[in-house]
């Protein structure tokens, strides 16, 4: 759409450990300034070289399970004993200027942010073969056998919900990958039930010309 | 999908009678060799300089209601005492080999392309305002006053059904129109549910890599 007051829209992108998500990410956000990248909240510690407000939101329980009751995010999880969770101002804030919001988190997640915004898109990033996957993690070279077989396992399991995702985009190329992504979300804006406004505009533009005559 | 064995898309054109619809379709076709587009068939005389097989194809009623009852065409309409219609065998010869197949119709043929193939996509193109149709059917110097208030009220008709289609495309610039187009295009190809063999394979690939262990 060429107006310039359109809506963000809400992406949710899942993928493969190893899939490459992150590059993927990283990249569309350098390459385009409609994007904004929601940064999570969580009550784990911070690792070494993570900053509070760059890879997370560190918080303790208490403030988490108060903003769970506040409604103040809008997905949740809990994993080894620890919150993992999406606030909720930051996105509709960059919804709100038109960004194009972008909240990369697991599948329960995304099924959570659908159901409270059902306009929101949900991308599953794919490798282009298990062989791929198996490979990019083993040459990775920092994870032991175990935990790429958990990886691989976790993929088995993840691979079984992929057809609640709107969209698949095959990562074989990184680059061919973001357009894809990117003309994805841009062809998302000219949906016809995201665009009521600019057909009610037209439609009482030519009643008025009409009535002119 | 990078995938070599993809579908082709079904795509139903349509658009206010003025809004660049034929030029956008030409160049979309000239850009891009993964398109094809639909002829129609009629029963209505050929014009000076059309040619059979290119604007139409120019066949008679008893051949035409002929088609109708072998199921030959997949959508048609009557016109002051004319039908036009869409053969059937172009459309699935040309979407097995991948293509892309354009048909430029109306919302009637439209409807009934959609409930013949759930999965073909119906498009809409307009103009920017109102203000511009009229601008652009005057400054085309061909048409009486008479035609151009005709076309106008025509527009104001269809106007009544654009939420049926899936996309809207605002034709302001023409490349950018085009772009647009073939992004909504590509970005079909890449539903889930248009995707259900690479999902399947993955998965497959994923279980024997397991059990290869």
């Amino acid at each position: 759409m060429s107006e310039n007051n359109r809506k963000g829209v809400l992406l949710v992108v899942s993928g493969f450990s190893g899939a490459g998500k992150g590059t993927v990410m990283k990249r569309l956000l350098e390459k385009y300034d409609s994007y904004a990248l929601s940064i999570s909240m969580t009550t784990r510690a911070p690792r070494q070289g993570e900053e509070n407000g760059r890879e997370y939101f560190f918080v303790d329980m208490e403030t988490f399970e108060q903003k769970i009751k506040e409604k103040k995010v809008i997905e949740y999880a809990r994993y080894c004993d620890n919150y993992y969770g999406t606030p909720r101002e930051y996105v509709e804030e960059q919804l709100g200027k038109g960004k194009d919001v972008i909240l990369e988190i697991e599948l329960q997640g995304a099924l959570q942010v659908k159901e409270l915004f059902p306009d929101s898109v949900l991308l599953f990033i794919m490798p282009p073969s298990a062989a791929e996957l198996y490979h990019r993690l083993v040459s990775r070279g920092t994870e032991t056998e175990e935990v790429i077989r958990k990886r691989m396992r976790r993929a088995v399991e993840e691979a079984q919900d992929i057809e609640k995702y709107d969209y698949i985009v095959i990562n074989d190329d990184l680059d061919t990958c973001v357009m894809h992504l990117h003309e994805i979300v841009e062809s998302v804006h000219e949906e016809a039930r995201r665009n009521r406004e600019t057909i009610d505009r037209i439609r009482k533009e030519l009643q008025e010309l009409l009535k002119g005559e």
